[in-house]
């Protein structure tokens, strides 16, 4: 269950009420799926409609890629990489890596020679698959990266072994990656053609990478699920999503045009950076937009921590709250107290932390930045399914009541066709 | 040497000339040590200046750490974290704890109890040492992970022993963990007097885990010598630096109160929290500041490009380009071209991801978000000492400019005081 808290938003229950009517409005026709980018908004229902046999497949390749690998490459940019890398950060070991296996590896997110190079470098003397994804197949990145590691697996197991080892999530019917796929005869998932980007973390997108890290998919799917009914309700005052939707549009039009979304474990900084595409890429458009920045506390008060105290009120915060860790260290006493530490002796660090985010909040607030809190009980599967659709209902409410399309990214068009220009690509 | 273009920053010339005059006065007032945090300047003498014969123990240090290590955990929070991670991850392999030794972890970085129980986890059949860095001891953060990590040495090595394993990085005459240093005999290094955290970096703060990891410190100190020389040219036609300073800050007065560092490689990514941390604690306070964001290209191209192309016209771009690479590889025509690529054969990686820079420069431009362009040669211990030095210069000047002391953080005290209140803190 997520618990809002807006009491430090500086938006009272009545100025919440005075725009209740714009959000029942923005679910209306987000429900009825008659707004713009109507047709991407397979998301609201996947928790219920969900492909019921292709999520036992995902269960059975994660089970034969752990069968047979030390590690999985996961080949993806944008909404096929930030979900899987976010999801996996938040509920596995902060060292996964190094003690787990098979070891999880991104590729494709980048055109870094150096990072490629240095990644096949470490896969030298390892066993690996590749879970390559993208709609289309043609995305820059993605695609050469793909090109490099299937040839990697050819040169090593032979055609047919490496036919063993590539899972290719696309499109069910059509383009590069799905033609190959069939040709070559990988194992295919699907990228549904009604769910974006970067709403397609519980698709097989998500999904098959988080499963083969042994994350409980099904607890996912029910976070979610349940998140699907809660946050249908269509009384304001007992929908925290319409809620965090409706006080972030009131704080923009009273000028503040960046949201800080604020966790207190490193565990949450890709969970954070699947935030920002979300909501950036939904919003940022028609000259339109709250810019979404991430802090990573308690780190980050020592960096970013003066400028939300202090500097240009243009701000506000959402705080991400945990409220339970299963792991957890009691300060102890020492004989000498030198560093002054021994007031803290028999509290945890868990307490600690709770504590500086609750100072922080009340230094941030009486500096002028409006908080909202949002809370959940503890960083597992179920609440994080409950979290990610949270926040993509959130989302698509809070494009309507700007008044964009929270669905399209025309804007990501222009860079590349100039980079392809630049680089003579036939039609360009 | 560090080239900037400014041609796409929509100031001219002429706007820059016309306010050549501020930024000689800022210098002026800068390398006199007579304006606002004068006492804090102490970085701008550094390169020549720093203590030669610790300078040497530092290196006698690392080697040390280097024999009788598996890993070394680095303490600290703030200015005595970032410098450090920022040029560890800049200058070696994407990969580096899992191909090289030692192994470097940071601790005491943030109060999250799985972070520290995980790291522990790690550690546990690992020979390691540890490097705590604290101007006082007493920062809540790193004491208490130290206090976690003496006694692992200690039940592990014994007192003794243990002692040959901490190096503590500290004032050079007072402060709880000077005193505990001295009483337990640790080898110490010194946090200067007159730098603050966030311009600590060319310190022993940042120098000994960096030495430890086998970076190159002489080609670092030289590089920043070399800056110290050449950007204290008074005329601003010669000096990127100055023009640096005054462009962002003519942008700022035009209502671009968002600067986004973008770069083109993983490896600038905690370079550019180092840069967030020395921007915006720097000039973050009275109510102003340019709001300091980063991303990591082509990555975020596909997250927060959309907002960067068509969002609120409240942003600037500068762009760090780093112009060579010594991994490289070339795309290879395959037989079918299936996934559209051959047209890149015979390229390079590098050749493509510099198109990806030019051409999402000119997709910005033209969607009315200057870019100032600042490019180094290649990303090693020279070039990013120039960096280093170029940044906080053009920091120190901006802060000036903006009329701010660019060398206090007042605002980060309000938070801590609330946690200590809320812990019981005596005194408090």
């Amino acid at each position: 269950m997520i618990k809002l808290n807006y009491e430090n938003a500086f938006v009272s229950e009545e100025k919440l009420l005075e725009s209740a009517h714009l959000v029942k409005a923005a679910a209306a026709i987000l429900h009825a799926k008659k707004g713009a980018g109507k047709e991407y908004t397979g998301w609201l229902d996947l928790p219920e409609n969900y492909d019921k046999d292709e999520f036992l497949r995902i269960k059975e390749a994660a089970k034969k890629i752990k069968g047979h690998s030390d590690a999985l490459v996961v080949i993806g940019i944008g909404g096929s990489y930030l979900g899987a890398k976010a999801l996996f950060s938040a509920l596995k070991h902060n060292f996964y890596n190094e003690i787990e296996k098979p070891k999880i590896y991104f590729a494709g997110q980048n055109l870094s020679p150096t990072y490629l190079k240095d990644l096949i470098e470490v896969l030298k003397d390892k066993d690996f698959s590749v879970n390559v994804i993208s709609k289309s197949g043609t995305t820059t990145e993605s695609a050469i990266a793909f090109r490099i590691f299937k040839s990697l697996l050819e040169e090593k197991y032979g055609k047919e072994g490496a036919k063993e080892r590539i899972f290719a999530t696309t499109d069910k019917s059509k383009g590069a990656l799905k033609s190959l796929a069939d040709t070559e005869g990988y194992e295919t998932f699907v990228v549904p053609d009604n769910v974006g980007g970067r709403y397609s973390v519980l698709t097989a997108v998500g999904l098959l990478p988080l499963a083969v890290c042994d994350i409980d998919i099904d607890k996912l799917m029910e976070g979610a699920y349940d998140a699907a009914i809660k946050y249908a309700n269509p009384n304001i005052l007992e929908n925290p999503c319409y809620q965090y939707a409706i006080i972030r549009n009131i704080l923009y039009r009273r000028g503040k045009d960046i949201e800080i979304l604020a966790n207190y474990t490193p565990k949450l900084k890709y969970f954070t950076e699947w935030w920002k595409q979300l909501f950036g890429e939904s919003e940022g458009k028609d000259g339109k937009g709250i810019f979404p920045a991430g802090v990573n506390f308690t780190t980050d008060l020592h960096s970013m921590g003066q400028m939300i105290q202090d500097g240009r009120r243009n701000i506000f915060e959402t705080v991400l709250n945990i409220e339970k860790t299963n792991k957890d260290i009691e300060i102890e006493s020492i004989d000498e107290d030198i560093d002054g530490l021994n007031y803290l002796a028999n509290k945890t660090l868990h307490e600690i932390n709770q504590k500086a985010m609750e100072g922080t909040i009340m230094a941030h607030v009486e500096g002028g930045v409006p908080n909202i809190l949002l809370s959940i009980e503890e960083l597992d599967e179920y609440n994080m399914g409950q979290l990610v659709y949270f926040f993509e209902k959130a989302c698509g409410i809070s494009g309507y009541l700007l008044g964009v399309n929270p669905f399209n990214q025309p804007g990501v068009e222009k860079y590349k066709s100039n980079m392809f220009t630049l680089l003579g690509k036939p039609g360009y």
